[in-house]
């Protein structure tokens, strides 16, 4: 890594701790370049708008949701079904080691944005959409390979996904609004048994 | 209503449309004043913080979901399951009406202020709780009359209600992402059918 690159690095890491433990609105450029150590310029020379830092905190975010939530929870050592299980049980386990080391559950990261900011960033709206859409792309495979081997049947599978990630925004919502991890465990069971049916035909 | 009474509720009028449209941050006091043609002095006079504003348009709130949704979709015309359905019916209504007039769907406002501020203000965190346990009484009040007119049986009642409002909660977080009502409807059809077990005794 270049010493920009660093420089980049550490900046986008700063705002999206600083931002998921708090809000975007409530996070200024000051205090991201004082926690990054680099120099307000620097900061510009990058990000020219908090847009632009935004949506590289959302590039970011979304790497580390698939390097620690989506490839452990996804691999295929289990049957599809328990994947969505493995998926829920290690949301809850990042929610709760997240809330004891911050004081407060952070439920989603993009669900948190995507509230604040959907009525009025059109080009964030627009990445988070596309972010969700990538997860609900993982539920859409395991519930295909569900169907294959016979397991589910008569299902709507981009209805159910989508379904499914509703679901689990939810859990989040609550979880944090309770600021309890064990919410997430509580709703948890009926995540995976959701299903939106085939019309009948 | 005295004209004291009716500055102060032009002024939770006000802040709660700002609030809802855009979020907590992103309105200030002087914009408020504006809106509802009233002086700083007598802004500060009924709210000497926006942590109390907050709280009044909580309220604000909570009175409009009574009275538009929560009452007209409960009524005991229509059998206990058919009311949670009718209750999808209303929000999406709602949801799509507001965004026609606004031009972005809104969701939920309880919602969209506790992923904001749940982890900044622990007061409000509470009230928005408040609120998500009466809203959740009404779903188990419908569910505990499903059992005992056999509708239901063996379900966590208490669960299965939370575990429809995080749903609920959900479809609207991603219909404002998606900008689009049709998410409710094409979700909708899952809410009044998730239940959580209970333990097989």
């Amino acid at each position: 890594m270049t010493q920009e690159q660093d420089t980049r690095q550490r900046i986008v890491n700063s705002a999206r701790d600083l931002i998921y433990s708090r809000s975007y609105a409530d996070v200024g450029v000051a205090e991201i370049c004082t926690r990054a150590a680099v120099k307000k310029g620097s900061f510009y020379h990058f990000f020219p708008s908090k847009q632009d830092l935004s949506l590289a905190v959302i590039d970011a975010l979304r790497t580390g949701l698939e390097e620690q939530v989506l490839i452990p929870a996804f691999a295929r050592d289990l049957p599809p079904l328990h994947r969505l299980e493995r998926f829920i049980a290690i949301l809850y386990e990042f929610q709760r080691d997240t809330a004891a080391s911050n004081g407060h559950l952070l439920g989603c990261p993009f669900g948190n944005l995507a509230l604040e900011l959907a009525t009025r960033d059109e080009v964030i709206r627009h990445k988070l959409a596309a972010v969700f859409a990538g997860i609900q792309a993982r539920f859409e495979q395991a519930l295909k390979e569900a169907r294959t081997t016979g397991q589910i049947d008569g299902v709507d599978i981009p209805a159910t996904a989508a379904a499914m990630l509703a679901y689990l925004e939810g859990i989040l919502l609550l979880a944090k609004t309770a600021n309890d991890p064990e919410v997430i465990r509580r709703l948890g069971p009926a995540f995976a048994q959701i299903r939106i049916d085939l019309p009948a035909s």
